[in-house]
């Protein structure tokens, strides 16, 4: 009946310190929800070994499915697969499936044995029992162990590695949204009866947003769920609480 | 001696929805680092009153200062400030400074007393004994308890609370960063001497970054601390095995 719960591990100093501004989180967040596994929680955490196995052990008992971003290249900050290993206590070892792909991209590109360096062969090196992540941009695969699933940081890639992941990954209900957004409208004013449409419809997630632009701002009120009917019939209380505030109800998002 | 630590909790369906780009990390990264209050962890939870608390009380043991976004509007799913108060077990009650401030402003705005509605009166409810945070750009303000600092949501709002709230936080050493940006430059090729430099400079944070671009891609180095001659001697160390590998080091990020 209810939907999986997952949860995704940003991992990496370089959206703690704000040098890089995460594109990951949204993505993820959109595809999970659609094929319905909503993303319950994000957690960002720093290339730290303990802070990793420990976040790895604990968010892969309190959701179905776990889902990391960053730490899988060739270079010293990138320890996430051999945490992944530890924190399911299983040897980290060469996989063969990705060491023939890896040596075999590296020996052709750069036409000697030497380009597939000891840096390459950690990105060859995995949990024992990984099944890999194909990644047809950059060649070296993610991979998944258990409930948990480790994919690129780098955007193109991640989502690239998303697209292969997802054909295997058995979801729920879709959840389905609808927007109605008011120009003018003030939150404080919908707030009570928005409320009462909350607690009559308590499967749905109703959301406020309030916007601000020049031209003058507004309100988003977007009700999320599995259930299009309910959502339909929430949205049209909302649409009349607009309208008795003299408010016009648009469809969908604006700007 | 060593900075403060910091945590930001992004409190939101919208954000783990994928409705919203969230756009506050990479802000308070940027801006915690640079009074030397490094951001540690990143959490986006939803909002759902048992968790709120819980995290709320984890993280604020954890870590030095906390800092919370989103939820303390006027609607129902805007429950940060009476879970903050939970937490620390204290109630949660009128505030008689954010009172005083928001009823003027509404009932100065709209003409009548009934427009500081009990909705809006939410806003001005906070845990007994916070300290406000001014809000420049929307009058409601957010507030400290303890080491949890609470703060809107909307962006430009946050901004605007973190500037005032930035005047009074005790940070320490600035965080410095220095990037060197290669272009052909690949991870795998400069992995093994970067992991020697950082090794020799344990107190810095050595990043490797690689980008994809049409244009041809490439990898940017950034080394990270509080100490700007241990960060240029390592730099010099990484433009010289820039060199080495035939690739000339651009000083910053490039693109």
């Amino acid at each position: 009946m209810s939907n999986p719960t997952t949860c995704l591990l940003v991992i990496g100093n370089e959206v703690l310190s704000g040098r890089t501004q995460d594109a990951n989180i949204k993505f993820l967040a959109e595809r999970l929800g659609a094929i319905g596994m909503p993303l319950r929680e994000v957690r960002v955490i720093p290339d730290v070994r303990d802070v990793i196995v420990a976040t790895v052990n604990e968010v892969r008992q309190k959701y179905d499915q776990v889902f990391t971003t960053g730490g899988i290249g060739p270079t010293h900050d990138d320890i996430t697969s051999e945490c992944v290993a530890a924190a399911f206590g299983v040897p980290w070892e060469p996989h063969p499936e990705a060491w023939a792909r890896l040596s075999a991209h590296y020996i052709a590109r750069d036409g000697n044995t030497d380009a597939f360096n000891p840096a390459r062969q950690r990105m060859a090196t995995m949990p024992r029992g990984a099944t890999l992540i194909d990644n047809a941009v950059s060649i070296a695969p993610g991979f998944t162990i258990g409930n948990v699933h480790v994919m690129a940081g780098v955007p193109r890639i991640m989502q690239a590695m998303f697209d292969t992941l997802a054909t295997r990954l058995k979801g729920g209900d879709p959840v389905l949204s609808r927007t109605l957004t008011g120009i003018g409208l003030m939150e404080g004013a919908i707030a009570a009866g928005l409320g009462d449409v909350q607690a009559e419809f308590p499967d749905l997630d109703l959301g406020s947003y309030p916007f601000y632009r020049t031209a003058g701002g507004g309100t988003a009120i977007v009700a999320k769920g599995t259930d299009q009917d309910a959502i339909d019939r929430a949205m049209a209380r909302v649409a009349t609480l607009m309208e008795s505030l003299g408010v016009e109800p648009i469809e969908g998002e604006i700007g």
